[in-house]
């Protein structure tokens, strides 16, 4: 049985204790959490959140990105609504939303008296990092305090009406969210194991060479660790996998498959996202 | 004078010693830094950093994302010409290359016997993201061991030139890179002012009332500390602002221009990024 508290330990990493610093073993530790007491997060502790969220580069120092601190019940019921009636944002007493804030931008624009020239992938793409940056800083300041966070991608799931919601401005679209709060006592399951470093991590250059034995091993893994028990996907009218053979490997493809054949699985059924965001006032050329 | 060794201090925020834990510090602490020693980076850092990127959250646990690193410096030399000729990307011993990576995705798909069905917005944005978060947790780690860090956004710059640099093959992209190294010793010029937190977070809903203050207020800032001067943009034929009053309003709202008013500025120059994505096998629909 490995040790799952944290990445290091999980993957038989022993660093010299002077490389084990509470950044590094916050990070390593970090996991997902679903259920959440209402206790709210300490004032110092949104501050100091806030300003590690802050502290985050961005490019050019444009800023180009906007934090939703959402703590009002209400709201958080129909946000969780919108991103796809998950109850661990209603339970968490804190939810951010991480936007992509160009609307800043043209203001700035028009009080000097200049043409917003950036309507292009190009600002999409740097205000969308800046504001993904932003997140990581706000995830890690929260876990650093112990706290817990689940990341919530499905904020993109309709991003008009989730604007409608927070009052956000033409230029201004919700990248993802993150629940902030203190975990349910019984609710660490340890850190998800991920890919081998070999299959993510290249030296020099891009390699495919021991890919197909690190998804081999990973998916050895992720069965012995009971990761997909119960989370089959299963596509109308084809004989499933046996569940001793499914894994990352099977889940990933059928999460990454035509919607319309696996019947509209969330993730990929973002089909609207272009043109929602086009509306939103994001340019893609 | 204020004291910008961390944006805690520089913002006067006082906070009970028990929320200023060693990430907190770490993460308030970030700045830029133009100026690397050669000393490499030594192996158990490398290895903790790799594992904290590692360990970023990831999109349904699709891990669309590969981080190319890069210490030879033929490559770095011919990766800087590519990124805006930055010759700090040659001087640290560490360029880090986080890639969106729909590429293993889309050999699963095979893998499996099934089709790729996410050619859309939403797996660009989703790989987009997800090496975002592993860049982020990179700089923190390499932070929270002394080390200095430099994001370069310009591998923007040419993204299939950078490609066939590093090997990636159709479906992975550069985002954005991260020099780590150890800075000169005369390199630490504190950390760079944000906007006021009121006008960058908002509470419950988005709202512009305090935006114009704070515009002000950190305009005045960023006017006291020197941070533009000598670096004013000029539009040809047009009167330059007063150096008095040139500060981010200005400076920022002539990057957000035209390229073609200014120049050619570069962060807006990005003109050919769609078509080079295209080519790299991205989709927008």
């Amino acid at each position: 049985m490995s040790d799952d508290s944290n990445r290091l330990t999980q993957e038989g990493i022993s660093l010299p204790d002077e490389y084990l610093n509470h950044t590094i073993i916050t990070m390593t530790g970090h996991e997902s959490v679903r259920r959440f007491e209402s206790t709210p997060v300490p004032e110092p502790m949104l501050k100091a959140i806030l300003t590690s969220a802050r502290s985050a580069p961005t490019s050019s120092n444009l800023q180009a990105f906007s934090i939703i601190v959402i703590d009002d019940p209400a709201t958080k019921a129909r946000l969780a609504k919108l991103a796809g009636d998950q109850g661990l944002i209603v339970d968490a007493p804190c939810f951010f939303v991480f936007c992509a804030d160009i609307h800043r931008l043209q203001y700035l624009a028009e009080r000097q008296g200049r043409e917003f020239g950036a309507h292009t992938l190009e600002m999409f793409l740097l205000a969308t990092v800046d504001a993904t940056l932003a997140m990581q800083n706000t995830l890690v300041a929260a876990e650093s305090y112990g706290l817990a966070t689940t990341p919530i991608g499905s904020v993109r799931d309709y991003p008009n009406a989730i604007a409608e919601e927070l009052d956000l401005p033409h230029g201004v679209y919700a990248v993802a969210g993150l629940c902030i709060g203190y975990e349910k006592s019984d609710e660490r399951r340890g850190t998800k194991p991920r890919l081998p470093e070999h299959v993510t991590v290249h030296r020099n250059r891009y390699s495919t060479e021991t890919r197909e034995q690190g998804i081999r091993d990973y998916d050895t893994t992720m069965i012995d660790r009971g990761t997909y028990r119960g989370r089959q996907v299963t596509v109308p009218g084809e004989t499933a996998m046996s569940e001793r053979d499914y894994a990352w490997a099977e889940h990933t493809s059928l999460r990454c498959s035509d919607p319309d054949v696996i019947g509209g699985h969330p993730l990929l059924g973002r089909r609207d996202l272009r043109r929602e965001l086009d509306e939103r006032g994001f340019s893609f050329d």
